[in-house]
């Protein structure tokens, strides 16, 4: 780490860096599309400008000194569930691969949670691949506990 | 079923008849606060009022001749992953228990997918607890594949 690391709320100019790191991922890398030093898909820009004009998004990134290091996405969700609770639901998850194993990932994910608790939610939640046994590992680590069955439908 | 059954967006007063199917449930039981015949607890109100308030939030009801047999909430993300794909999390599924096994449950997600699918979504996604066996059976039957563990973290 280069030093003053900085969580924050993402900003425009993150975007091509925060692509960089959901395709270097070994799993996702098939279902983006980067390539360093092209220009952006416009999707990933229009995705970008509808989570950041929605209230109840929140894309985060690590700032290691002017370098994003890392992303995660929370989404505030209420439901009448759980007696009308709150809940936050943490997606897209990435630390680069040469900063993982030392914390980092760790202390953005409880920042992340401090920011749904500040938001008044009783639940987090997340859903992982169930090829990332480390992931699972990790999530355990803080507290997550796998009691659901994530199923997906591609349309 | 009493004849003219619709599938529609849930009104204000439908709120204690979904709270009513939510706490009919054996799982969920102990999270509700429920009691026939007395006034909801003022928190249900004010989760509706959210829900109801937000655009990316739909929330369902079967409508049976006038009575609430079931109730699902659609809510629609955006995400940077996937091409900046916009997804819908289907939660808090549930079909009265006498009317279950019919096909009434299937057709009601299988209308709730083609909403995401209106919206433009790509990935329909649920968590449904590991000890809900039916459940699981239920969603692969519909093409959801349980690909993913899912994780929660209570505050």
């Amino acid at each position: 780490m280069k030093g003053a690391v900085e969580f924050r709320r993402a900003r425009r100019e993150d975007v091509p860096a925060i692509v960089a790191l959901l395709a270097q991922d070994a799993i996702a890398v098939s279902r983006e599309s980067f390539v360093a030093g092209k220009d952006l898909p416009d999707e990933y820009w229009q995705a970008f400008e509808a989570i950041d004009d929605a209230a109840h998004d929140f894309l985060a990134v690590i700032d290691d000194g002017g370098e994003i290091v890392g992303t995660l996405q929370l989404t505030f969700v209420r439901s009448l569930s759980r007696r009308g609770a709150a809940r936050a639901i943490i997606e897209s998850v990435r630390v680069r691969a040469d900063l993982r194993g030392q914390g980092l990932g760790q202390k953005f994910v409880v920042w992340a949670i401090d920011r749904a608790r500040s938001r008044g939610c009783r639940v987090v939640q997340l859903t992982t691949d169930k090829r990332r046994t480390d992931a699972h590992r990790f999530y355990a680590k803080l507290g997550f506990a796998a009691t659901h069955e994530g199923m997906k439908l591609e349309l």
